[in-house]
């Protein structure tokens, strides 16, 4: 799978803008999920196979597998959705950052060891510390700019040369380090005017959303500050809020009502 | 091991501020290891047993267990350092950072999980970020400051107000994220001069200094210009040059020599 272009085949065959996100928590599991490995996996591999059809791409979130020493979850899950949803591309939300000779480590755990088609990365060591990742130029790798957190400001916001520091991250992967077309940028939902001045600066670079949902941010508004030209250039994350739409019997029902809703919001903002 | 404690005394029974850096890369073991689990925690434990009597601290670095598959090695390991080498912290080398939610899974899986005394962290995403591993008292938080690599002044030389980002970073670690007395900063031994200036930021606050051996760093300027006044204050760490210091059959008395001899060489500069 070429991430990019399987990315653009996905927004417009499912017709949807929505990132599912997989963060196992067993304490929020229905009864009849186990908190081990196979109760991880199961839980996800329903939710994901729930929500498939309203999905432009998946994002499981590592920690919350090695928190419980399920890799062996992991790796499962993510042959599962290669297996049961081709043409929907895995996100490993794990947001990496290290020097070089360990990042090409990293790159091999998630490219290689659970052959995810993306990986989340941290930007504070420059670009040599990414350069691993985006050697990899059929998979995505998609940079933290301005993140959906309320402490984001702290370091994202300081203003250098009269411009606060995720803007000059959003320019140098724009303009320097996206030269095999394989980057996206995170800016979270909770930001709309800071989502409006990423998407001017980097043109039709895809923007993964997350905070819509459990964290506050305005579907609608995202779609107005952030989408391209033509509708497209969005990831928008949601995992809380379509996991655990339901801890009883009807978790998938739940789970995909609550993905159907958010597409439908976002395509009406779409316009 | 109330880990702040535990890395005084062992600066001073050991007389050495030299860390032990664990990255296993199987295809630099010596024949006798596989690159299997087995392998991986043998040969990680031998060179441990070889140069703990010079060693300050442990640095198992995660990627290089993670990009095998390994987790069961570096629980292993860490197991094996605690009760064989009682009172020599180990440091996590995991760079997380995330949102709080999910940097809690991460604290989990460093502190619960591998049982590290300390871990360390990215600041980009800032406080609220860092704050779950800041509250476990207990443990040391390492948070990236001037890293070693070529590319480190990308984001990190960027300048606000006069400072370059790095100095800020030191500034809120030391002024207003240390409320618990648990935090390190990383400074690579490859940056003499911005050593100098952290250390006049921080005053006696612990710097990990990764850089020397491979990548070139000159342990007398770090003792120079990063040493607390009574010649501690530093974790010079060093990897690779300890750990592959020999292929042949002689491979834990190399990297005892090689630890041996960057302690020598520290303890001289400290005079």
């Amino acid at each position: 799978m070429q991430f990019m272009q399987a990315l653009k085949d996905r927004w417009s065959s499912s017709n949807s803008l929505v990132c599912v996100g997989l963060d196992p928590e067993p304490a929020k599991f229905p009864r009849n999920f186990a908190g081990d490995e196979e109760g991880v996996f199961a839980f996800c591999r329903d939710i994901a196979d729930a929500t498939a059809q309203y999905a432009c791409a998946f994002k499981p979130q590592i920690a919350h597998f090695a928190a419980l020493g399920a890799e062996g979850a992991l790796t499962r899950l993510i042959a599962h959705l290669h297996a049961a949803h081709p043409g929907v591309p895995v996100i490993l939300d794990a947001k990496r950052g290290d020097i070089g000779s360990t990042a090409e480590q990293y790159a091999r755990e998630a490219f290689d060891r659970y052959a995810a088609d993306a990986v989340t990365a941290n930007p504070y060591l420059g670009r040599d510390s990414v350069q691993p990742f985006l050697d990899r130029a059929d998979r995505g790798v998609v940079i933290l700019c301005r993140t959906s957190n309320k402490g984001a400001g702290d370091l994202q916001d300081l203003v250098i040369d009269g411009r606060p520091l995720y803007q000059h991250v959003a320019e140098k992967v724009a303009n320097e380090w996206n030269t095999h077309g394989n980057c996206a940028l995170v800016v979270g939902a909770t930001w709309p005017e800071q989502l409006r001045e990423v998407r001017a600066i980097i043109g039709d670079m895809p923007i993964l959303v997350p905070g819509v949902g459990a964290q506050g941010g305005d579907a609608e508004a995202v779609v107005r500050n952030a989408a391209t030209k033509d509708g497209m250039g969005l990831l928008v994350s949601s995992s809380r809020a379509i996991l655990y739409a339901s801890s009883g019997d009807d978790y998938a029902e739940a789970a995909a009502r609550a993905a159907r809703e958010l597409r439908d919001t976002i395509n009406a903002a779409r316009g």
